[in-house]
């Protein structure tokens, strides 16, 4: 049997999730399989409280990242969707059961034998390890891997998509919040919120940001193209917008109310929370009643969904406002981003920088 | 001016919430109007928290009751959808502000200016007093009467569809929960959650009840016709029904975790909570988005839905297990509805007992 291939990535040892160099072999290509040489990589708050271990799951050495964007160097046998030189993305799924009624209807997302792209380990007695995209390569199913068609210049943009990009998008096509004319509340403006203004500006629908911070109201009308902006702290305000909404992308992840976000619902209008809160939140039943409104759920999405996702953002141009960072810099960007002082997210240029920092 | 015509009825006058023999005059009619000679009236749970103040609400002298059955004894000038002589129904709305979108759009249930037909005013300067059913007559606007077509025999029966059975009958109608093939749960087994268990049949879904009292279960398969059977304490039998729900209908109206119920949820599912708990619930939102999961508002029906739900159940034998009690008997009904003794709904016979009770 040949060496495995060995990889240079960054992986978090410990709870204290500083990041540092470790080098790991490659997963045996199989037939079905691709295998990406990383070029971006986005940083999602998932990431690090992974390596945090905030939910109690981290498997160490863990390599976060899972906003992947590579080019194809060599695929499996039965490869036939993906050839060398395809640039390709890879979000949070690595690998599903392929057999459930989830996956045969193109929902993988919600498949109960769904294993994550980095921190995970594959089924099976020889389960290999699945390690994330701060790392130079991955080796992954094709049926994960999604296409990016040209034009592929400014990859670095698309990155995020894969993961907070098909967050907001999924239910905003799947509830029906996608049709010029209708209202979309976006509460929280960061990685996720700006992504929804974004995609909703694209679907043709007005979009009205809703934070507590009066501070982004120019980011969010200037730079980003909203209609409006509503100071949740503003009784006033909130009260004017009462019952105008037809759904609100919710992204905030703190503990909240969810009342004043109903309040703000038309008539069976929906409410999605896309934030992990960690903790339950209060849910008033009256005035989801008392105006057929829903809570509605919804987890990154689909492969299917994943693909159209990224065709239309290229046909759109949306792309994520980024900042771009050395591999040399993550800790950094980690210490800053538990601040939420980033606007709106962090891409490693992992294939430019992952050799001089080792 | 001609003297208005004296009503008997029966009426709370404060927070012990004890009725007794109350005259008030009838309302005038007006020209859009409807007089109904009321035969039956169903008892919801509301009707109790209204005159025992448990919403803080009352307005006391107060004469319950919004689930009327009743024949038409005069019309206003304008009124063509109704003569006298007909079997009509009036159920929670007496009244809206017709103006609206959600009026224009058949949802006058969640018009902001819905007025209910007991316990309420009529807008404006000389708004009268709306009265509600355990009364010999109502006038009621013709656009929120419902025709009750023939057979008319058990009307005692229909009388509960007004008001827990549009309740039910609704949101799953609304939420595609009435597919032949699909499952649904019926959490709690009341007047609501039996008529649910009802209507599910007759589209032809498969209904399993979900109850924490074992002896419900006889009552649920044998006498309702209920597929299946879920004890909601038994752990057992909640991990083995987990994931296979496209729908539930939770009738219960204490504080509960939601969390239980949304895990028996398949993928994209809804839980729809018609109960009142009065108190916020806890909402993991986990447990939501991980399965695409919704929670999902609803509040009985619009005039459109009304008669389009009393047509179903007229065509398809949909009708309320009722307990038929006389007047003079009410404060012991009252009694009893506190403490859930009965199965399912009682109905006063209005028309023939209210004098004797006088």
């Amino acid at each position: 049997m040949d060496q495995p291939t060995m990889v240079d990535g960054w992986a978090a040892r410990d709870a204290n999730g500083l990041l540092s160099p470790f080098s790991f072999p490659l997963r045996a290509k199989g037939e079905e399989d691709v295998v990406v040489k990383i070029l971006f990589c986005g940083i999602c708050h998932s990431d690090l409280c992974t390596i945090k271990n905030e939910w109690g799951n981290a498997k160490y050495p863990v390599v976060p990242g899972h906003e992947i964007i590579g080019v194809v160097t060599d695929v499996g046998s039965s490869v036939a969707r993906f050839a060398a030189g395809d640039k390709v993305g890879v979000g949070y799924i690595a690998s599903t059961c392929r057999d459930c009624p989830n996956c045969r209807d193109g929902f993988e997302n919600y498949c109960a034998g769904l294993v994550p792209s980095f921190n995970a380990t594959l089924p099976g007695a020889d389960g290999a390890t699945v390690h994330g995209g701060f790392a130079e390569l991955t080796v992954v199913h094709e049926r994960y891997v999604v296409r990016i068609a040209a034009p592929t210049t400014n990859l670095e943009r698309v990155a995020p998509l894969l993961c907070a990009g098909v967050t907001v998008y999924c239910p905003m096509r799947r509830l029906g919040l996608d049709r010029p004319g209708l209202h979309l509340g976006v509460a929280g403006l960061g990685g996720l919120g700006h992504l929804a203004v974004k995609f909703g500006k694209a679907f043709g629908v007005k979009v009205t940001v809703i934070s507590t911070s009066p501070c982004k109201e120019a980011e969010a009308v200037e730079r980003l193209g909203a209609d409006a902006f509503l100071l949740r702290t503003n009784a006033q305000q909130m009260k004017a917008a009462a019952g105008t909404m037809d759904g609100i992308i919710d992204t905030v992840s703190a503990v909240h109310d969810l009342t004043p976000l109903i309040t703000l619902l038309r008539t069976h209008g929906k409410l999605v929370p896309v934030g992990s809160p960690g903790k339950p939140v209060q849910l008033a039943l009256y005035p989801l009643q008392s105006g057929g409104k829903s809570v509605a759920g919804s987890m990154i999405g689909g492969m299917r969904e994943m693909q159209e996702m990224i065709d239309f953002a290229v046909e759109h141009g949306v792309a994520a406002e980024v900042e771009v960072i050395g591999m040399e810099d993550i800790n950094d960007a980690m210490k800053r981003l538990e601040k939420g002082d980033v606007r709106y997210r962090f891409v490693i240029d992992v294939a430019n920088t992952i050799a001089r920092a080792r």
